[in-house]
């Protein structure tokens, strides 16, 4: 089942304690699709520009992703700058270059409109709805995320994308800006009342827990809560919240649910999606999820289960 | 199987967003002795003052406390004020009154000195280390507690302590303070190196992480990750570090393992921990974990297994 994702495909400049990396392919888009194409086919639409060069899409083909949604401008990538401190939850914007994402309005191309899973990442909540609507009713399954610029900054835009969500991955930060409760189980419910069926919250390190509207139409949620993956050295976290959304929602899509997957499948997408953000912090930008293979995404799987197994 | 708990048995006064409760029992001794109380018979080492009342006491021999270690002196109780933000993790000490605690010398009755398990809970590393050294080789199993205060204050004994530990239970920050590692997987085998066998990190409301040195004699460290319980309504977090410390060496002693406790064992401990530290929250004080019963119990611990599984 192919996954359409929507994104930005950019150039970071990432300084850690360990080092910078000046120019690297990042994005949204990019981290999304690289981590769902291990589940399933993925279609990408966003905008690059003229240094987008074709070592930069072979990133991307090599695992198997089709890029005729890719928009070539003129003009530059969008480019992002940061620094990160030795804590990794601290990280500064140095820069931010819209370039070609200034004017962007994605458009699906005709070959992708029967793509039944959406993923919409992190960009202007406007332009999110703008891939949500020419998608129609085929899309079976749509998930999103969004961050404190246009939580902030949209809050309009932002209510609109969430009421067409099925699924919204957030950090904790977030889902505590978006509604005003510092209770993350209360902000979860808070969400799922503005639309989304499921919400993942995020907890860096501490791992991640999913909520899920109980099918019974009450007003009950189901809980699921995994650990983070005990990484002593957190390289690069850049990232790793997309790739988190690329292992949940690719996952999904490999398993052909509808837009109420089975609890079952929800919870082992929630793990597939710490897997896949575990290996997106080991290495500078997405460098990790160039080099792992299928039987490196299932070993990994194998050992959420053993570290967070306590009943026989 | 008998565990021996020493602490602070005091008098709390306590503000949040949802109340004040000026004088309520509490204390590391208290919290731990009750929460272990649900799983194996406890006794207690510790100091009281003259406004220690008999219905005070009652609270602890309702639960089958034995108190005969409990030392009757001249003066006040313990009394330790704070304030919680709305953010149950900020917290503001408004007052420490060390009171008979001041001149303490814990004393194991000899009708103590059979106790196998032993908790020294969060008192100074000195006396912590003196009951230490009155049990003697009898103790099968000594996990033990500190904090921020002592680690700053007293880093000598507190590494005299944790060298004569088995288990520590420590929470994020104060492993952080410890071992000067950001990193918790780090920290966390910086404190094995230290001494004890098996670390407990508490991440609060994140849940809290075991790690745990493997058999085979290398450096190597295997762990184990629960979440934490999705309490909406966070209502008074005192003393959920010291019942977590109480189910969790409860359970242990239940089991009757010695210092080195089977995996499966420790990590089912980890999850009595969580149960009672969620069920202190509940209400001010202790007074939820005079409340419940172990079918209470039981049932959370049902709950645990609920919302971490994804594997049939």
């Amino acid at each position: 089942m192919s996954l359409l994702v929507v994104g930005s495909v950019a150039f970071d400049d990432i300084t850690t304690p360990r080092g910078r990396a000046p120019r690297v392919l990042g994005g949204s888009g990019t981290y999304v699709g690289l981590a769902a194409s291990f589940f399933t086919p993925v279609r990408v639409v966003g905008v690059v520009g003229e240094d987008f060069t074709a070592a930069d899409e072979a990133v991307l083909t090599r695992r198997g992703i089709d890029v005729r949604g890719l928009e070539h401008a003129p003009g530059k990538c969008f480019c992002w700058a940061c620094e990160y401190e030795e804590n990794p939850n601290n990280r500064r914007t140095l820069r931010t270059e819209l370039n070609v994402f200034e004017h962007f309005a994605p458009k699906v191309p005709p070959a992708y409109l029967d793509s039944e899973y959406l993923f919409l990442g992190n960009i202007a909540p406007a332009l999110q709805c703008q891939v949500r609507d020419q998608l129609g009713a085929r899309a079976r399954l749509v998930g999103g995320d969004t961050m404190n610029f246009w939580i902030t900054g949209s809050p309009k835009e932002v209510r609109q994308f969430l009421s067409r969500l099925h699924l919204l991955t957030i950090n904790d930060q977030e889902a505590q800006l978006l509604t005003g409760e510092h209770n993350l189980h209360r902000a979860a419910r808070a969400i799922i009342a503005m639309g989304p069926g499921a919400v993942v919250i995020k907890r860096g390190e501490h791992g991640a827990t999913l909520y899920y509207a109980t099918a019974n139409g009450g007003s009950g949620t189901s809980y699921f809560g995994v650990p983070g993956y005990p990484l002593e050295d957190v390289f690069d976290p850049t990232g790793a919240g997309d790739a988190f959304a690329g292992g949940m929602l690719g996952y999904l899509a490999q398993q052909g649910g509808d837009a109420a997957p089975s609890e079952a499948v929800l919870r082992r997408a929630v793990v597939y999606g710490s897997v896949m953000g575990s290996f997106a912090c080991e290495r500078f930008g997405v460098e990790r999820l160039t080099e792992i293979t299928s039987a490196d995404v299932e070993a990994r799987y194998r050992e959420f289960v053993a570290l967070t197994r306590f009943e026989a």
